[in-house]
């Protein structure tokens, strides 16, 4: 079994006086955290805060670009060319390091988010800006991409170090990928059953498929989320049980 | 009589399918160029395409955050704590790095914009937050500042390499302070005469008071505008004259 | 005793994916619903789900128009001229009555919002820009007013039906102002003892001063906060000990 | 021939210090204003100075409504549900409809503005969220439709009055529809030549079809740009070459 492993969630979502999930709470479970840079979510006071409750608590930061479109919560294909993909990219992961820089913290990957990612995780030519703009910035920025995308793929063309995740509160089907949100079973509700499943996954390398079988994935993160009280309660739980299974934590992004 | 000299300006002040200024015809006068940074101005399409414009030519980029209001186009105070405007200035300028970054560009100094510069230029408490966040900004970014100014002291403070700079269009008071906008007097529209007072200045250290007598000044660049044809026509005029005089146009923060 | 009042509360202040409060408790307990408009908060989604909510139960509904300012949440006072301002509110009335329009809801009444609603308490051009906006709508828009401002007075000298509010949970001046949030014992937090005052001022017309002694105020509606499960709650138990006591709630701006 | 036309502009698209178009030679040409309504343009300023404009020419208003997406001009498809546009249109009207009251004037009319109106004109859902919104506003609004489209199908069975417009500086294909932007010869240069197919449509009710033959399209408006100065110039010609013709100008929507 794999006895280390990185956990990572959305944080830093909350914007001016909108508070969004826990965040303190879920910096004391994970060991990534990737924070909202403006666009979707995200204000300079609030990626400050979040850096530096990180920071406290030895929490690897990541930056986590998403479509400029705050109505939509980055949740909206906004169209827009590959290029601007990139340059939108580029300004949003810029906007956290340089916030990172005032609070003495180092960002040291990128992860796309919403339908950012999913259009990254389809279309090469928009996996190739995100992948560009990341490899242009500087600090040597690791990609977190979703498992068996197209971002991973044009990650390593770009020379990045790219590393993979799975979800914990996810089903899969046979090809690899998410089932879709609006099909039935998208979603796991039990936090055993998906700390059970992750442990599988640790140990095989296979994961459920929903209607029966297994589907093979490489991942070296887990993602969970934060922004309601369940899904606080099943990653403190995914913890536990990978911790009491003998798995170490520790953040993909060396320190 | 100094024989080198920085012409600067406000460019990259477009934005979305708004156009603002001549930034093509100013970028083939100045030797510095102020790039908004999606603040009061600028998105991430004009950032670029600015900063590919200037390092065509040659001409050195500089950051020009100011209030995230649009609408006021950064000329209104937003009511901010020191710590709120360091964030924000942090969050802006890396926003240009991250962009220059892909445009094959250095950032190579600060420029607070309209009514930050204002309240920067006054009060010591806000001149400390802009400069510090200037200071932990990577990159050794030079301060572009207002002549005679609180943010010259504080950016100083904070160890930066400060530049002062001077107005070629704009009346001064015996304190060295600018004559306020909405004093009769305060803008020069003759371009010759606003030559004339710059290359005197570089010959004598000192500039015309509105009303009578002269100040000293100290300034390593003389700030021009481009947002109308008959600001580009003085801007013109001046670095004729500068050149005629046998001044040289070299940017203060070097390539 | 006045055996009628109103409550009102600051209602519809999510935006896009960020929820704020709990609307459907405070809905079950006011009265009168303070919507706001998309400028401080709020969008068209926002503003068409409170307005249903409120029309379902009856709840009379107002605009509550604030600074443009998500961010600072209309908390921050944004430099504009009093004619700016009418513009602004006339703006952001017309769009909660365009969704209104659509939602089968009559907007009744306008209140102002934070930081507007401040200095039009205390600027008499400030208060008559946002009472000739109101007075230039359609639909006989009733005004509701912080009791003992001067938006109350150029209210009615701009001919416009002017209703006064008091707070169930701040203290007041001996002046008749409230108490700024700075200062310690601004905001009470015991439900019973709002309540109790609530009730003494219903009957007497007079309301405790902090630090001793009490001032005689006129006012048609209470106002009750919703921000936080304490908050609803000291809602609910004024709504009960007030029925209790026999006093009836009804909305000041009549179906 | 047609003795009576209107002539049509999308105005009031500047925003905060941005100023698109020459509003003030457009309401000399036209006969109707499209006013921006905050969303892909416009802000309360822009839109109270445009409507004062427009009255002092007797010009009569419409609100022209997009999607709220300024750094997209309102030309990218945001992707929302019906009801989503139904709301958004309902509150920009609205908006539009606020300003105007403070200002003297009657939105007499809506017209949908960019990729709103592109998809307005295909897809019978959105159609119909826009023509129920347009008739759950209040002042009887007509509807302004591009001629051949499913929102004036939709319009119609709104209850609208729906009126249909041509484009002077657009070519058509056989269908009516009108030539992509993207393909060559869709956007006629040749003010002569515009005015020459717009009088002779209004004499024979055809247009030219790119590429050969006529389609026949019933229209009560013509739409001219005013974006830049040849714009502005082919519709100075266009309108002395219809009243050289003996046509009249006159709004469709009677004052």
């Amino acid at each position: 079994m794999a006895r280390v492993v990185d956990l990572n969630s959305d944080l830093g979502e909350s914007f001016g006086p909108w508070v969004m999930g826990n965040d303190a709470a879920m910096l004391d479970i994970v060991s990534s955290a990737n924070v909202a840079c403006g666009g979707h979510a995200g204000d300079p006071e609030v990626m400050y805060a979040t850096l530096r409750l990180a920071a406290e608590r030895g929490v690897v930061v990541g930056a986590h670009p998403g479509y400029a479109d705050r109505e939509g919560f980055g949740r909206r294909v906004i169209p827009m060319a590959p290029a601007e993909i990139g340059r939108m990219v580029a300004a949003q992961v810029g906007a956290l390091q340089g916030v990172a820089a005032l609070a003495g913290v180092t960002v040291r990957y990128v992860k796309a988010h919403g339908a950012l990612a999913n259009l990254a995780a389809e279309r090469a030519e928009v996996a190739a800006a995100v992948a560009g703009a990341v490899a242009a910035l500087p600090g040597r920025l690791m990609l977190l991409a979703i498992s068996g995308t197209e971002l991973e793929v044009q990650g390593r063309k770009a020379g990045l170090d790219v590393v993979s995740e799975v979800f914990a509160d996810r089903a899969y089907q046979a090809n690899g990928q998410l089932v879709p949100r609006s099909q039935a079973g998208a979603v796991l509700h039990d936090p055993d059953a998906a700390a059970e499943r992750m442990l599988r996954f640790l140990e095989t390398g296979r994961i459920p498929v929903l209607g029966g079988g297994e589907v093979a994935l490489a991942a070296g993160s887990i993602c969970v989320h934060g922004d309601n009280p369940a899904a606080v309660e099943m990653a403190r739980t995914l913890r536990a049980r990978l911790e009491g299974a003998g798995v170490s934590l520790r953040p993909f992004a060396g320190g």
